[in-house]
């Protein structure tokens, strides 16, 4: 796989949906819509609104996969509609059925078309196929083992990132760009039960941003209002994006500003400890190279480095 | 941070607890006691139960931290007695609350021996001092800021591993092993508001194992059943670990082997996606240079190589 | 900077100089022009004349600087003169002088312009102001300190590759490419003796592929004949890189193939040991994850892989 | 292969020689003796005599090998004393022939023990069986393939080295360290017939320092007085060396502590351009993660850091 900006789109943005509005992973916090633009620098990106970070981008797609079968769509749509049914009134919901009024449907036309908007899964989740994994690893040398569960496939991708932390936090919440993608494509027969492949496995490229110097931070099972959680590795990657926040609003970032750092930055999230009850601990690795200041600790204190504007508050279209 | 093996003691081993005595992070699939020896060779280890797997360690305590205040501890106590009482005869508990059959108190004696061994924090999961953290990273040349919250600091450690995979996921996870630790202590007065640390902030060593090569597998928040679950980092990772073990299983090994080698080798797990209802996408990067044959996919289809007994299972003292 | 190939050329080739035209770094051992031609696939490149390889191209220019002012030009001919003087009839000749038969002078014309290809520098080595100076490292993403002498800087750069390994020991010994290039340029006043800048400094990209795995090949100053010569790395390197071929031969290659691979991979070329008398240490790094075959020694001796066509010998243009 | 400092001895030291002693690489510029003593702390060192940079070290044995068979070492006296005759009153000499006075010869007695000292390789330079081949990349992970010469090896190592910048310098020019060493011996009947071994090859250690920022530096066959030299990779290297030097000199440095670092920190030396006559280019690569200031250049100007005092110049037993 190999992919790139268009060369007359030298930049990109990244989103903070407002918490009406679906929100992102700490829009309890960050309950506001903030866009970011990111400028485009051969392989390096920085924000005139994320100032005093520069670094290099691993493209990849966020979403990428082939068809499902009726079956598996169907399965789709009775798992995801039964989870909806358990709270069917939730802002934001539980899961994102069909929508035929927002459908779009290619060269369906007809009886067809109306049947496929009404089952059609939504491509905001990944599934079995792949779909929206968002994995900022998928770069270009990848090589991606998709299973196949239609005559011919039907590949399809998009949603081209020029970089995304782990988790894609900020929801919309990497660096979305205008991009092309080139994919070589091959078969292997009968590899689903060859090699038990459920969800894709991938192979990942020798070229990728090699940032080795990382602050990480840790985060347990218990949440921001005290509360014990037994074994909830989302809560714990959650206080450790905070603690990560909080450390950076030392140097003189806004919460917003050091969020969409964590968003579009190379950073990690691992699962470091998922046994010891009740806490799992998760890790949030940030790369030292990407501040253009020197953002370690030391015995003297934090010297704020950033003193500007914070990331604008949207108007957005309800 | 140095650490080290003993000299006499060129082996550690791993285990995987009964479920009746806690389990692991796969119990429900692998619910038996059982216990695999691995010998240390140099940086290296070999695993007599474990066949065609021979990787370099990254040795890191388990358990690092400093003493928590009185009122931290009552903290710990209150919420993790909370989170007991919502299904206290559960198996395993949702925590371990103090328990002075078991406590050992050092030189403490009579009334302050009581008191302490009724409230003392069991040292099972990590908390906002550290603990038992089991973070695999956390390796010699690393450096480690800890909270202090008491006069001295306190600072204790434990717990030595060898080697261990993002998540310690067979619970008594890591290479177990007997081993010295080493290390310089320096203060920063008033380093918890400086830099507002809540958990441990470290940085890691520039000394660690590079394996390059991997083989990513994903796991959704749907489970073995089929049930959606709403953005469950848990359920994910579980999922991507069972279909790793699915993987390794087509080259011959069992699926306990497959489970210790999650459990053991320099295993990453990523949270890649967190946002997109309702499925986390998580993933499991597995070394691919850590396998004494090739084990990535080709058209052929696998070549079973593994072809040995597997793991007994154990008795274990109820 | 930045830097891609051509979409309508994707691919580029290798050349082995005969050695009537000023031959290779082992002209004496391959004396007959050769040329391989390498199909690009996204970031990989493979060769339909040297089976068995497939790597991740480091994109470069082989030749970057700016212009020199009429002093260090002078001192360039001077010095490049006085060398040809000793030996003014070898072939090939100790250094390429200027040449007015051959010289491009953009919009010169007059006086001006044959006073130019009188006595301007060729193009083919590197030298203060940086040149042709081969440096495979110098990828998209890196930065380069040049000293500039004149007014206006002049820098100017091709020579692209898309790959190449340390010493481009075939001489025309990347893999050249047709392509495009982008940089950013800014000026440090005064930066030459700021910096003590005598040669251009550069700071590499944290884009780079990754090849962890090595076989490492030693060589000392003991020439092919036995001759001892007096801590001489030019031979040292050479001897390194023929025991690289010797070994790669009882894989299958041909010599040629061999040399071919040294000329185009990313293998590295480092001066291990340069003060023990009379010996210095170089040693070849051949990163062993770009063969598709198991390269590594082992008991059994190695399976010859290749079997096939050697790189064609061609006619050249005298 | 592992090795490791002696608890007792948790320092080393890096010396230069004097010019009448032999001197170093760079003994035309630096003609005194002069020794930097480095305390260790767990993987890193720092110095006294060189302050700012703060390491962590590959540490490996210097010299390491099996014994030569009475034919190679005749080989290696004939061509020794052969290169030696050319200039037999050189001081230093050419190279360093047998010396009966100085010989170590263990258990043997009588005519044997006159025998051997009057013939016994001494042991400064590396050579077809390995020896002082002063690698730094072969540190604790390694695995060599020696080759064998005489019944039962003779496999012997020495000359522990904490750690050691590509090309040993200084000459006592890595850290010298007390130690202990481990290995492991399997034997390949025949290897060096089926691999074409003439020099040990090697496969270095997954653990190594992972150093990813530098800073690095041009050397052409110029000399420091203006001469061209034709393709001499050893004036390339010491002018890339000397420019490296010149630019820590701006930080505050003096010579002889830039030096030292090229000496002892993990740089490397890089043969880049080895075939555009008359001029190699040779790279030194400084990892810039090491100081403990920002190294790199800026539009300002570089800042003193360091201004203490050089290490002192030592007598030395003549």
């Amino acid at each position: 796989m190999a992919l790139g900006t268009l060369d007359e789109y030298q930049w990109g943005f990244n989103g903070m949906f407002a918490k009406e509005n679906g929100g992102g992973f700490l829009t309890e916090h960050f309950p506001e819509a903030r866009k970011s633009i990111w400028d485009f620098y051969g392989v390096y990106t920085r924000s005139r609104h994320v100032p005093g970070v520069n670094f290099a981008g691993i493209m990849h797609p966020g979403l990428i996969g082939c068809l499902p079968s009726q079956e598996l769509l169907d399965e789709w749509n009775k798992r995801e509609l039964g989870l909806i049914a358990t709270d069917p009134d939730r802002v934001p919901p539980l899961a994102c059925p069909p929508d035929a009024s927002t459908a779009h449907l290619g060269t369906l036309k007809g009886e067809a078309a109306t049947k496929a908007a009404a089952e059609a899964a939504r491509t905001v989740p990944p599934r079995e196929h792949g779909g929206n994994c968002d994995i900022k690893d998928l770069t270009k040398g990848s090589k991606v083992y998709f299973p196949v569960y239609v005559k011919g496939g039907g590949l399809s991708m998009g949603d081209l990132h020029f970089s995304q932390g782990d988790g894609e936090i900020t929801f919309c919440g990497a660096i979305e760009m205008a991009g092309w993608i080139h994919i070589k494509v091959s078969l292997i027969k009968d590899g689903v039960s060859k090699y038990a492949v459920k969800n894709p496995i991938f192979k990942p490229s020798p070229i990728q941003p090699e940032y080795k110097q990382h602050l990480i931070f840790e985060g347990i099972s218990v949440d921001e209002s005290g509360e014990q959680h037994y074994l909830d590795a989302h809560v714990s990657y959650r206080q450790a994006c905070l603690n990560a926040i909080e450390y950076m609003k030392k140097f003189g970032y806004s919460g917003a500003q050091a969020y969409a750092i964590l968003g579009t930055a190379p950073v990690q999230g691992h699962i470091s400890g998922i046994v010891d009850i009740p806490n799992v601990c998760a890790t949030l690795f940030l790369p030292t190279e990407i501040f253009e200041f020197d953002i370690n600790p030391c015995a003297e204190g934090p010297t704020p480095y950033i003193n500007g504007d914070d990331i604008p508050i949207s108007e957005w279209d309800k």
